[in-house]
Parts: C-alpha cells; sequence; structure tokens
C-alpha cells in the first residue's frame, strides 16, 4: 500500500524533507540550508538555483534514507516560506534573485500608498486579507518597477519561489491560493487575481502563474523529477499551502477556535476558521488553508530574538545552560514582574504595530527591579504582544473552547510556556513531534488525493501532546498587566518615529 | 587673631563639623552618624536628642583636635538639612521625633491641596518660593494635626532641627529665614511668616521661631555650649543658613549665572541671583541666602541610585574597581548611547516632575544595543533630568557666562563629569576641597559678623579646582537627545498612576 508520504518545507533558511507513515511519525528526513544573502541594506534575497538544488537533493536524500519503504510512498506535498518574488524572462530564467519575506526595500513605496490611499487601502486589505507590508510581492513589484526599470520590463513573468520549483520539475507556471493570497494580489471573495492590486503593482494575470486549489495535483512525476528524486513515477505531487496555515494543519490547531502559537527567533500566532477573519484596522493576515479553512491571525519580530538579546545583556557566558539558567531564576519572579513592563519591539514589529521603526522598552523600573525582573518581563512581553495580536481577532473566533498548540524553539522553556497558558488561561498543547509545516503539507495531501474525507481526520502519531494547565491564580493579574501593556504600547508608538530618526542619524558606523 | 571658624552642618545621615583657616582649608573635622528611623511605612524620622549629642560630640571633638588653633576661632556657623518638623511642649521638651524632609507620610495631603486649591496653589508658590511636597512642614502640620491630634494640640511649637540645637544652648527659638522658607510657611516678599500659609496649617506666629536673617548671631557662647564645647566663651555663634544654599557659596556658585551642580545618592542643581527666580508651573524652589542672595533649582531622587542600580544589575561583584569599569566600558559607546534613553525616575522624583509615583524606563532599546549602552543611558539621563529642571529657570537666570559647579561623589566618574560638560555646553569646575555646606556656613559667617564685605569675596584655598572643558562636537546630539528626552518623559507622565497602582497591588510581600 502507498500510505506513506513526503512533505517538503521550503523555508527561509533551509528545505526540510521528511517522510511520514500512515500514522503521522517522521520515519526518514533531510535538510538543506542556504544563505540569506543581503548586498545592500534592507535587502534579503536568496538564489533561486541554489534552493531548486537544495530542494532536490533533500529529497533525493530522504528518498534513499528511506530504503525499501520508498515503494510505500503516495505522493508529494508542499510547503513554503511566503511573500517571496522572482521575475523570470520567456524561458523562464530568473532575472532576479528570490526576494524574500525579509526584505524591506520596498518600504518607502508601502509607505507613500498608506498615505495617498488612505480608505482604498483598508478595502485592498479586506479583499487581500494582508496587511500592508514591504514584504508583500504587490509593493516589492512597485519597487522593482521604480528602481530596477530595466529587469521589471524585461520580466515575462513574476513568480514565488514554489512556482519555480515546479516550473522546473513540471514545465508550468501555477501557484496555490494560499501562496498566491501572501502576494496581496489574490481576491479572496472571487478567488482570482485582484483587479485593483494588479493595477498597483502595474502587472496583467498573464505575467503571474494560474491560480490552483492548495488541493492540485499532477497524477505522477515528470521525467526530470523522477530523475531528480530517486522516486517512480507514479507518486503524485500535491501543489500544497504556505507554511502558516500548514503548520497549523500540522499542529491539529485546525478546529474553529484552536489557537497555534509559535516562536521561534520570531513568532506567530494563528487561528482557523471556516470562513475569513478580518480586522478592521487592517493589522491582521487572513489566508485560506482550503475552501473551507481560513487561517487568521498575526506574524511577530520578536520572539527568542528577545531573549537572546537580555540573555547577551546579563550574561557574557554563551553556554546554553546559562539560557535554562536565566528562565529558572526568573521564575522566582511573581507573574507581572511586579510592575515591570517589556515592549519587545527590538527589531520593529509587524503585528499589531506594522510599525517598522517601533522600538523596545522597559518600563516602570524601580529600586526593586533586579535582572530577574527584567528576563521575566522580556518572556512575560513577548507573550502579551502575540496575546495583543489575538486580540484584534478573539471576538470573531468562533464561540467554543479555544485551545492552543504552541510550537518552536520556547517550548524548551517551561516558564515561558506557562507564561502562554496563564496569558491566554487556556490550556496549552505542545505536539511532541516536530517539522509541522512538513506534516500539515502531508496532511493537506491526504485530503487532496482523497486518502482522508476531511482535514480533521488527523492520523494518531500527530495527537500527541504535552499539556500545560493555566494556574487560574493568575488570570486576573494578567488581566491587568495586559491592560497595562496596552496602555503602554499605545502611548509610545508616538514616539517612535523620533527615536527612529534619532537612531538613524546617529548610529555608530562601524555598529554591529 | 582669632581669623579660623568651625562650620556645622546637621545632615540627613550625620553632622560634620570642619575647622578651617583663613584660606578656607579645612585643619580639623569631626562627624557623627546618627539612624533615620522608619516605624511605619513612609515614616523617616531622627531622634532631636541623639542629634543634640552628636552635635555637640563633633564640636567638641574638632576643638580637641584643633589643639592650641582652637585659640584663634572667632565664630561657629552654622549649616542645616532642610525641612525638618518637631513639636516641642512649653518646655521645650520634644513630643515628636524631627520628622526629616524624607518623610512621605503627608502625601495625601498634598494631594488634596492640589486638587482643591488649583490656582491658589500656584499663589502660595509664588509667595513662599515651595514647591508642594510631602516634605515641607506645612503639610506635615495638616498630617500631624489629623493623624496625631493629641500632640498637634499638646504642642507649644512647631520647630527644625537647627532651631532645636539652639534652643537648648541658647534658651531661644530663633530660625533664619532660609530654614523658615523651606516650611512653605515664610512669604519671601514680606520675609515674615506667610498669613495664608499658617491657616493651612492651623498655626500662628507664636507657634514658631521668630524669624532672624542669616547673618544673625550670637556675641558669645552660652554657658551650656561653652562647657560643651571647650571653646571659650568669646566665640560667636552665627545662626546661618540651609545645607543648599550654603553648598552653593561653598563651592564659590554664587555669582549670578553660576550653577551648582551634586550628586550623591540623590542629586540637586542650584543656581544664584541677586533677586527670587520663580517657576510659573512651581515646579523649582527658590531660597534665600541672603537678602541679596536667592538660590534657585530643584532636588532630584535619581543621582547615584540609579548607577549602583544598573551596576548591581550587571554585575554580581560588588568590588568598587567594578564601577569604575563600568564607567569606563560606557566610554566607548558614542554621546546619545545610539537612542537610547532612560528616563531615571526610580524612585520617583521630585524635581522637575514632582511625581513620587514616576517609574524609570530604558526606552528605544533595538539588537544594537547592550548592557554598555545602558550604563551610558544611565549616566546620560540622570544629567538630562538635572538639565530639564535648569532648563525652567534658565531663561530667568542672568544673561552671563554659565559656569557649572559640580560636587558629590558622581566627580569619581571622568565619564559622568564629561556629561555634565557636554549636556550643558560650560565649563565644570569641581572644587578640590569637600564639605561644601560647612564652608559655606563659614563663609556667610564672615560676612555677617564684618570680615568680608561681600559673599563674593571667597578665600584663596577655596579656588582651587579641576576643570571640564565640553566638548563642542557633541553639543548637537546632546541637544537632539534632550528634545527626545523630555518628549519621551511628557509623554510618559500620563502612565505612571496605573503603573504605580499596579506594582502597589502587586509587590511581593516580602519584597526586598
Amino acid at each position: 500500500m502507498r500510505n506513506y508520504a513526503i512533505g517538503i518545507d521550503i523555508g527561509t533558511t533551509s528545505t526540510k524533507v521528511v517522510l511520514f507513515d500512515e500514522k503521522g511519525a517522521a520515519v526518514a528526513h533531510h535538510s538543506k540550508n542556504y544563505p540569506l544573502l543581503s548586498e545592500e541594506p534592507g535587502a534579503a534575497e536568496q538564489k533561486p538555483d541554489e534552493i531548486y538544488e537544495a530542494v532536490n537533493e533533500s529529497l533525493r536524500e530522504t528518498v534513499r534514507k528511506s530504503g525499501d519503504l520508498a515503494e510505500r510512498i503516495g505522493f508529494i506535498s508542499f510547503s513554503t516560506a511566503m511573500h517571496s518574488l522572482i521575475a523570470v524572462d520567456s524561458d523562464g530564467t530568473p532575472l532576479t534573485n528570490s526576494i524574500t519575506w525579509a526584505d524591506i526595500r520596498s518600504e518607502p513605496y508601502v509607505a507613500a500608498y498608506k498615505s495617498d490611499y488612505g480608505d482604498e487601502a483598508v478595502e485592498l486589505y479586506k479583499r487581500t486579507g494582508v496587511p500592508q507590508h514591504p514584504m508583500t510581492p504587490l509593493f516589492k513589484l512597485q519597487w522593482l518597477k521604480n528602481d530596477c526599470p530595466d529587469i521589471f520590463q524585461k520580466a515575462a513573468r513574476f513568480v514565488g519561489i514554489k512556482d519555480y520549483i515546479l516550473f522546473r520539475w513540471f514545465g508550468e507556471w501555477k501557484t496555490d491560493h494560499a501562496s498566491a493570497a501572501a502576494t496581496s494580489l489574490w481576491n479572496m471573495h472571487t478567488k482570482t487575481w485582484d483587479e485593483e492590486a494588479l493595477k498597483l503593482a502595474d502587472v496583467t494575470p498573464e505575467k503571474l502563474p494560474t491560480l490552483q486549489p492548495s488541493t492540485y495535483y499532477w497524477e505522477q512525476l515528470s521525467d526530470v523529477l523522477t530523475k531528480k528524486s530517486g522516486l517512480d513515477s507514479s507518486v503524485k505531487v500535491v501543489i500544497g499551502a504556505t507554511d502558516g496555515p500548514l503548520s497549523n494543519l500540522g499542529v491539529g490547531a485546525i478546529s474553529p477556535g484552536d489557537v497555534a502559537v509559535t516562536i521561534g527567533t520570531s513568532g506567530a500566532i494563528r487561528t482557523t476558521s471556516a470562513t475569513p477573519i478580518l480586522d478592521t484596522d487592517g493589522r491582521t493576515f487572513c489566508y485560506p488553508l482550503t475552501e473551507n479553512h481560513w487561517v487568521s491571525g498575526g506574524p511577530v519580530n520578536n520572539g527568542g530574538i528577545a531573549f537572546q538579546w537580555i540573555h547577551d545583556i546579563l550574561q557574557k557566558d554563551s553556554d546554553s545552560a546559562v539560557h535554562e539558567k536565566l528562565s529558572r531564576d526568573a521564575e522566582q519572579i511573581q507573574p507581572g514582574a511586579e510592575g515591570l513592563v517589556f515592549l519587545p519591539y527590538l527589531t520593529g514589529e509587524r503585528a499589531p504595530l506594522w510599525d517598522a521603526q517601533a522600538k523596545a522598552s522597559f518600563i516602570g523600573l524601580t529600586l526593586r527591579h533586579d535582572h530577574n525582573h527584567m528576563v521575566r518581563a522580556v518572556l512575560e512581553g513577548t507573550i502579551l504582544n502575540l496575546f495583543s495580536v489575538y486580540s484584534l481577532i478573539k471576538g470573531q473566533v468562533a464561540d467554543m473552547e479555544v485551545k492552543i498548540f504552541a510550537t518552536g524553539g520556547f517550548t524548551n522553556s517551561p516558564l515561558w510556556k506557562q507564561i502562554v497558558a496563564d496569558i491566554f488561561q487556556t490550556k496549552v498543547s505542545i505536539p511532541e513531534h516536530t517539522e509541522s509545516s512538513c506534516l500539515g503539507a502531508v496532511l493537506l495531501g491526504r485530503f487532496a488525493i482523497g486518502e482522508t474525507k476531511t482535514l480533521e481526520e488527523a492520523p494518531v502519531e500527530t495527537k500527541q501532546y504535552e499539556e500545560i494547565t493555566p494556574n487560574p491564580d493568575h488570570k486576573t493579574i494578567y488581566e491587568e498587566l495586559f491592560q497595562l501593556y496596552q496602555s503602554l504600547s499605545e502611548t509610545m508608538q508616538s514616539q517612535y518615529k523620533a527615536l527612529h530618526e534619532f537612531q538613524n542619524k546617529h548610529k555608530k558606523e562601524s555598529g554591529k
């Protein structure tokens, strides 16, 4: 029986390929790293062919490691990082690198659009579900047209990194609705490219890949892919979706009311619903996973990076045991850190502020506060920030029991996990498996090819969780702390422009 | 020739007695510590008789150490900490401890007055020159009347600690204009007790000491004092003034435009002028030194205590060399700390906020900022705070070259001294002698008894200074930083009440 399947996740720092058995257990995997290139300020690019080779190598190695199990592989399915843009010529040869979500060179175009378009900007958001930000291909296209006009003119198409890989394999320019949605050029109501958005980007549908639902699949491998992968040609290829929504599926946060919280270096919070959930002020995203599964939430810049930063300030020792000690010492401090609040915007912030100029602050310091309070405040601040994103949409979340699924490096800190449970006052489930986007791709694939009737039918292995119970004694203090946090965050917003201008003007030339 | 003199300074933690020669050099000294008692929250009291004994002992020991020079002592002159209050019965026996400036139990009466009296509060300030604060005897009397009505009724007089010492020596209740001014009951225009203020405090002039100019003196010692001191009875006793104004005199900051900056645990900034300087909003004090010398400025809570706090957070090692290292490392960071701003209100703040609920903050944090930036920001923040007090009155300071005289423990840090010069963009003179209040008392005494024609005639030894030159390259950045600091400080003011309430409600029971 061909009941094994491969999930591929094209991430920002690496491509990961995992073979799962029918119960959802990972049985073989391989991954390959690649660099993020920044040849000018604000740039964050990757070489498309380097990623193509990484995908092929990881796939081939995973198949090789699978041994005899390779014969039982029924399909490959895809996850990808969002927001990438590559200009290609009529032969499909890249004219640019893959410009990633982290590239902020289109920032002036975002600022100009927001200031020029006012209410129309909100309307655009309501059709596309994407906050206006330099990450989105819409504004990258404006930047490309103005700053690299030769390339813009010469380009036959503008595609994403997954589209490019599939083109190399199948010779067809296809993209899925989830990847399309991440461009801010896709209309969630018509499920077609959005006319107004295309005008803003100065492109026509012919210059973009053709649209497919995330369940679209190729019945068999191409010759190229057969050769590259070492699989036999009867394996199907599911187009799949994007990493955020697929991670929700992979961790099991797929029923209405389910919330996925993930914190690595940065972080995100995403809830699933049967119909789109939008914020009145355009501060949260809403992406499709399937026609009946929408994933809403927000990405935040400041997650583990904030903990690493306070660690570096307080300790010279880079031993990882020191991280654990810091987190353990902070447990001695009571919830609320005796009123020390950390606004975590060390690297500006996406959701909920969408302000690249935002700065971090420790507010409320007194002689009572020591370094343990600072660590606790940092951990609490990152979660309060995610909670503030969630608060934008929770009114629209189905009136069901809310359940949180947490993933990412932060789950190694018992204190940090408990803070999530306590601030949300909700049980937190931490899946024992990792690589949730790869698993999500495979679960979507099983639904796409008809192995399962619903997305919710997850196999046994995906249902193993560590569970963290909220402490009801901490409910009130965190409610009060969140009020304080919101008030401080709102008050400080007026100050970021002046702070940013001062910092920009007076930063050390040879800075870190 | 009797051209030696003794200065006595009754401080908050000790009484210091110093014998000066005719050139202003200290030739003998003795001091005696005593505790600050806090038997209930907000209380900060001292035992009057303990201080009386400390003054006698320090005086006697200084005379003993003077040896043959004792015969050349012409007078004793006095400095005292401001704002103390003692209720005494008709025999002069204390009914209370000496309630010091640090006692904040009258805070509710200050808050009620400010909210009930509005414009009248500003008028009161304009007559008395004292910001409305729990430190002032006016509000301490309201507290005493309401919270200790028996004592208030029984009291024959309400006096200050210096008044009490002089009463024990001479059997007369006399106080000087400078000490009287610090009560907020004294009218700077009529140079009498202020009728409206006395009504607010519910006292009559008979219940207060009689008023004398700071140059008043007793022609000879009393029998008691002769016996206690070991001096011969022909020595004169000058009533003197208060420690802040006398310190200005002692450091030589006595000409219009001169500014004294002092930072120990807390700090102060004081400028001298020929006529009173008042702030339109009542945020600075104005005290008399003599009829033609007025000292205006503000006390700040957060000086060396802020440096000690950041030291304790960043370093476990209490070795004093670590303080030096921290300060030296912070020199590697350029002025402005790359846009990291520290609002130093760790212990609330007196001038310029007069808000006991104010909290400290680090604002503008990014990944660029490390512990050296934090140290530099703390040092800069304490000086920006003093500069913000100065900015309230500098428009009224005589249009002359401004010169800064700096004293206190902070002058041990080369970086901190330089920051003062750079933020004020003014030469900073640091006197090589210490005990400026004792010296100021003696210089006032020389003028009082006619040895000098003007206060400005300072003897040779008092003119030895270390001088710090401002770096003109840092002018612009500090001007911009100050704008930023002021904007942040103003913005944050709306948040302190909520922060304070949260902290008060949720502080650790067994807190430090």
